[in-house]
């Protein structure tokens, strides 16, 4: 019997409204003749309020508290999708992360899954019965419940489905899939019917938001094929592959935008060795997550290193760098926070030369100034102001002819 | 080193400043060179919203999902206090019932405790780390999570402190302790400083609602002496205890009105054998409790029975009694709704006679008519009108000198 693992995110399993209508659509599955495994996330909402409750009675909670206390949002949904299931008079189970074998590391809010037990849910699979699953959470071998960050709820799918060996594992989100651009943006942005991993991946981190990086790393890992679709209707999605051959005809197959991103710049530092180390350095150990970078050496031996961060962390980093400059002997910190960031992305680059030359001309012939230009094998990114972002998406969408890439 | 297990209910903990100012109490215990592990509720309300949300995804939610859905109320409370008690510096760590080692038979919403492994919370203790657990819960052979039916955290907080040969154990509540009489009814009522086990038991079941009456028989089961006092200031509560010589000097201790029952008469039927436990079958299979049972028979073989049932149960205890009456040959039934349960309670009882008579004479004094009379070894209960109820009950308060228990 076909097994299915499916994963329901928190707007899909918002009120006790989605809810039912979810397990109207997990009951159909199984009426298809499916064994079904699904996990489902916290009700949308939920999580954050957890936090802001944490965060009232203690402004530093411990992570192994807050893990012991997000988990809830999950058990909650997974109980009420097991007692809506029932009310369909199908038989169905619910298990917390522990109790569904997933054992992780000690890294509390953040935690790797180290080994799935999947007998349990074997047995019930046997037995005709769905299996509801919490994400996002597990248990370290001390017995301390352990949750796997933000967003994870997917990362249980994807391993559940690799330890399962499932046929078919399904994202279930309130988009109907990946876009080739965002399409409140680029009109005729179209749906994907297939996408590399690594495409995927590139996508999430330049803005981007379907997934955590981290599920498409373990789904690539362990060869898990998945798909990412709309709990809102009943359209095909995108599936997420391994890339195979024909996917590098297609040059590019997708325009991404991150407006939430900050230019920093800093001048006039000594061109000797380390500068460059101490200024990271200083950054990374304040926990300031930086992008691109670039560096130019000028006359006489003076340097600029220009890089972008999260627009959040921007006056973090200045603060962070002021003593470090003094250190270094000289410089200035400069922030630039009317920018973004926009990446085209596609395994064809690989073996197609001349498409950064395309963008770049796309762009001039529309007096788009590019300031920062950095490019990885299946990606290029480059900083442009913020205005004139939403109109360089559609001019590349069109070069590229993306919107060809639906069907 | 002194061990204390301390036991906060919903309202103790309702909400984020009420859970700071229990960690405060908390440290404070600490602080006098106390070992404590304290077992905390849901907050107040929780439990209601997690049922009406379960009921609205299924008319019949199933035991075994509702518990693993309740269970997340005291979850939460129990990660949100250890986090109040790191804000005040203090090490603690916060259990689910069965990180706690609290292990059950596999009746779901009413399971039974059937072994507690203390191991990891000894662990915890003599590393100077205070316990926090999730009251009402524990964990089946199976790993399925029970629960231990609504205010059951106390049992968790006695059956700990069994476990643990804690030196106190102290169940903290909206309330002062145990009282001679509901002070909003009687103005002179006074707080006892100890009652036995079986008075405890006996004015629960006559409405007096501090507790809970299995946590009463866990604590008389295996000695557990407990206290029962407020989290909302710093008066010494009433302890619970095994009644000692002393305790039988005082003839009552307590008055205890229920206005929660209605009274059911059925009357003309056969004194046949059977007839009675016909009616009781039926009775009990339609769940109805019933309390105060008296028969009569009168003239010519024809008997009425006359008993009491929880004001709620009332009607469909008519609707279960009709087709039963047809059965055994006749009789009529009738419900009395405006009526009231006074009871009183104590040990002394055993040893005095004459209370009854005293009870009687002082309502009969005050032209208050008695309609059902029920007696116990230490208990006295009748029925009387509900409007003299609480006339009723300051009489009785007043005739037994309660308010000379005090101090």
């Amino acid at each position: 019997m076909p097994r299915i693992v499916q994963k329901y995110g928190g707007t899909s399993v918002g009120d006790v409204e989605r809810i039912k209508k979810v397990a109207e659509r997990i009951k159909s599955a199984q009426d298809q003749g499916n064994q079904l495994v699904v996990v489902v996330s916290a009700r949308a909402g939920v999580t954050n309020e957890l936090i802001a409750r944490a965060k009232s009675v203690c402004a530093h909670p411990s992570e192994r508290e807050l893990d012991q206390l997000l988990a809830i949002g999950e058990q909650e949904t997974c109980a009420l999708m097991a007692m809506a299931l029932h009310g369909l008079g199908v038989d169905a189970v619910s298990y917390t992360g522990a109790q569904a074998g997933i054992f992780t590391d000690k890294v509390h809010t953040k935690a790797k899954i180290t080994t799935i037990n999947a007998k349990p849910i074997e047995k019930d699979l046997e037995a005709g019965r769905i299996v509801i699953v919490a994400g996002f959470q597990g248990i370290n071998e001390e017995g301390h419940v352990t949750t796997f960050g933000r967003g994870a709820s997917d990362l249980t799918a994807i391993a559940l489905s690799a330890a399962l060996q499932s046929d078919k594992c399904e994202i279930y989100t309130d988009v109907d899939g990946v876009y080739t651009a965002d399409p409140r943006v680029v009109s005729d942005a179209c749906k994907l019917n297939e996408i590399s991993y690594d495409e995927m991946l590139e996508l999430a981190s330049s803005g981007s938001k379907v997934m955590m990086s981290r599920s498409v790393e373990f789904a690539k890992k362990y060869n898990v094929v998945f798909e990412v679709r709309s709990s809102f209707n009943y359209n095909p999605g995108t599936i997420v592959k391994e890339e195979v051959a024909y996917m590098e005809k297609v040059v590019v197959r997708g325009v991404a935008v991150d407006k939430d991103q900050a230019k920093i710049i800093v001048s006039n530092i000594l061109d000797k060795p380390g500068s460059a180390a101490r200024v990271f350095r200083a950054l990374a150990d304040a926990n300031v997550l930086v992008d691109m970078i670039v560096q130019n050496v000028g006359r006489h031996g003076i340097a600029n290193l220009t890089f972008t961060v999260p627009l959040g962390d921007s006056h973090r980093a200045l603060k962070t760098l002021e003593p470090v400059l003094d250190d270094i002997g000289g410089g200035q910190v400069a922030i630039h926070e009317h920018i973004a960031k926009l990446s085209v992305v596609g395994v064809g680059m690989k073996t197609h030369s001349g498409v950064a030359a395309t963008l770049f001309q796309a762009l001039a012939d529309a007096d788009i100034n590019i300031d920062l230009i950095c490019t990885s094998e299946i990606k290029i990114s480059i900083v442009i102001d913020l205005d004139r972002a939403d109109e360089a998406a559609r001019l590349t969408h069109k070069v590229f002819e993306l919107d060809q890439l639906g069907g």
